[in-house]
């Protein structure tokens, strides 16, 4: 692992939080705005085996956003590695509060998400930096104990 | 994703089929032999909470291994990604056969493994490389058909 400067890890942490609030606004659009959309990106939702590349991806999401009332995030223990500066591991822990179906859940999931730094050419020579996510993979905890605050 | 050389993916697939088979034997310095022995490692196993670090990891297989008397794998659906020729991200279908307290159960369970290139000094201004765990997530798919072979 690299050491980290501040700079690519204030980016990491960004892209993973917008990648949360996107799945609280339940718009599709903004989901489509964090992913590389790629053949190669993999996507495994909690209980369900993987999907495959974006149109996969892509289409698992809508299924949850059609089916989910409101669902509302507390990330905690957030771990960040980056290598080479192209590839960023984040896993923490999801905090759920949740309307399913008229069900009020609190779940716990643990997620490892994939990001990489994509280098986009812009007008006059300037590049623009980005991170895109490009996998996702949450599980959920058997055992889980939710935070003592409200969400 | 860099297209990668065939030399690297059979380096990959190696490494992992080695985590499976130091699984399978229940042997804890096999297990040893997999890891990268780092605090920055990360392994979830399905239903569980994450274990962060090389001791806390190490601690978790212990009580697995203490606790199965018989674990087989069948590893399907890998697909293998490799960037920088240094981080290789594997997801993989484990279809298990385990004797876990005298139940004989058959369960699906969706696994990203990450590895991570090492070079190591050798003798004579020698480098081994060398790929070596240092993530491991595995979820349980709920509504798993096992395959139509014996494992």
């Amino acid at each position: 692992m690299d050491s980290m400067r501040e700079s690519t890890k204030q980016a990491i942490q960004k892209i993973n939080t917008r990648f949360y609030n996107a799945f609280e606004s339940l718009s599709l659009e903004r989901m489509e705005e964090v992913w590389k959309h790629s053949d190669d990106i993999i996507c495994v939702h909690p209980g369900w085996d993987l999907f495959a590349g974006w149109m996969a991806v892509r289409e698992s999401w809508m299924t949850i956003f059609q089916n989910t009332e409101r669902i509302q995030f507390l990330i905690t223990n957030t771990k960040i590695r980056a290598f080479e500066n192209t590839i960023a591991v984040v896993v923490c822990l999801e905090n759920i509060q949740s309307n399913v179906s008229q069900n009020k859940m609190k779940t716990g999931v643990v997620a490892t998400n994939i990001f990489e730094r994509q280098t986009i050419a812009k007008n006059n020579e300037k590049y623009e930096e980005k991170w895109l996510m490009i996998h996702h993979h949450g599980s959920p905890v058997s055992n889980y104990i939710p935070p003592n605050v409200s969400i």
